[in-house]
């Protein structure tokens, strides 16, 4: 496959109207998962994650059944049979609506799939790590919407828009007190003398599903993840940090802008802990 | 004509990508304004405003010949002779893009214009005023983002959809320090002891063509209005507040929650003054 393929409120078809919500105000959430052999990688959380996302911003998730049957449809409309792995994008958005900003008082959430190839990543980065720029644009505090994985994203449009070099493979998010917030696409975690760390997401940012895939195998392995406000200087002394997202897995950060981040191969027993295959 | 009709790049169609980085991400910006008679009301100033937000965040704007050119396709559909008055929209994306936050090298931005009709307004919202009730939803602090209309608007769809009580006309939105910045669907003036005051909107808020208008009238006349920070304290004690946007014009301000607001008929002057239509 190298077209991209949707399914949009049941449907084949390649076209949302200009009324959705969720191109007229970004009123509506996303999610980014792997298709691994057929298998929706992580399908629980992933859905569990669209409910309590959905809810925060009062939208009513679909149910797993529909988004499942929907899914099954698009899969259904790949010819070739050996297309098993595949990146899966679901968004919903809180429907159709007139003009202003109210929210209709009945309104069918809007689903849309999208169905794309695996990213092909060099090999590189799970064997060295991967080097961040600091990101110039800063994440705004918004409690109302931090964590949330919402469609508006302006503010990581802008930090991505940054990068200029090719050797960094993501930018790196702070707020405006200058807390380290994120990756650009993914989760951070930080190693310091035994104690594990996360930015804290109070204020902004994304809690992505590989982020709590990673918070919930050292709760079930006895062992503290401390979400806490960090900064750059708090990476720079680190044992080892890492980036997180459902796509590529976890990386390990090496370098941050020209300075070097010391390499505690954290990434590969991560990787290892979790059983995430690299395609 | 009772259905909306739309013109997305040129087609007279009803369908945007899924992959539509306006719909992916919010990125991209949008205006709206009113048709009289056939005429985009202060489209110069509508026009000027699109390419200066799109600049903002790094797209660029569409010709307006080209736009006037898919807006004349779009009204040439409507087959009914009389229908010379609407509310048109248009958004200008950064066009169709791949997986990811970064903005493709090359993109050519969409254009999508959205025609629909008139809304109708009780009267009395021009002989009586308006009430607003106060948001519990704060705006956040985005000096990237201040003042653009881009399609980011998750902020004025919660604090529109905090409105339970019919007889408020919109909601009036501070930010996390208390200050007073617009309506959820307009800006705001504020007259106290002679002196005509505005919200800044450097940290956050949209700069309306209205808002342009009024200062734009006010500079013509050779009176000082000052862009500064407000409280809620400054609106209770004014003499007059108005608030203003392209569809309904200026609305005098006579309530806020149960405390009344002075009255001194200024939205009626500055409707007189800006040779406001009221259709």
């Amino acid at each position: 496959m190298t077209t991209v393929r949707y399914c949009i409120n049941g449907k084949l078809v390649n076209g949302i109207a200009p009324t959705n919500r969720g191109f007229a105000y970004g009123d509506g959430i996303f999610r980014t998962m792997r298709l691994i052999n057929g298998a929706l990688q992580d399908w629980p959380l992933h859905y569990q994650t669209l409910v309590a996302d959905c809810g925060k911003i009062q939208i009513v998730c679909p149910s797993a059944e529909l988004i499942l049957q929907e899914f099954k449809h698009l899969m259904a409309s790949v010819e070739d049979p050996t297309f098993t792995s595949a990146i899966v994008k679901i968004i919903i958005t809180r429907g159709d609506g007139a003009r202003g900003y109210a929210p209709p008082a009945i309104c069918e959430p809007s689903r849309v799939l999208i169905l794309s190839d695996l990213p092909v990543y060099p090999p590189d980065i799970y064997r060295q790590g991967v080097a961040l720029y600091s990101c110039q644009t800063r994440l705004a505090a918004q409690p109302l919407l931090a964590g949330i994985k919402h469609l508006n994203r302006l503010e990581n449009v802008l930090a991505r828009a940054e990068q200029k070099d090719p050797r960094f493979f993501d930018g790196l998010l702070r707020d405006y007190d200058d807390h380290v917030i994120e990756a650009v696409s993914g989760n951070l975690f930080v190693c310091k003398a035994g104690e594990i760390m996360t930015p804290t997401l109070e204020r902004c940012g994304v809690a992505g599903v590989m982020r709590q895939k990673v918070l919930d195998w050292y709760k079930t392995h006895a062992q503290a993840v401390v979400s806490k406000d960090l900064v750059m200087g708090d990476l720079f002394t680190a044992d080892g940090v890492v980036i997180v997202n459902s796509v590529y897995g976890v990386l390990q950060v090496t370098q941050i802008d020209d300075q070097a981040i010391a390499n505690n191969d954290w990434a590969q027993q991560l990787r290892s802990d979790l059983a995430y295959v690299i395609h």
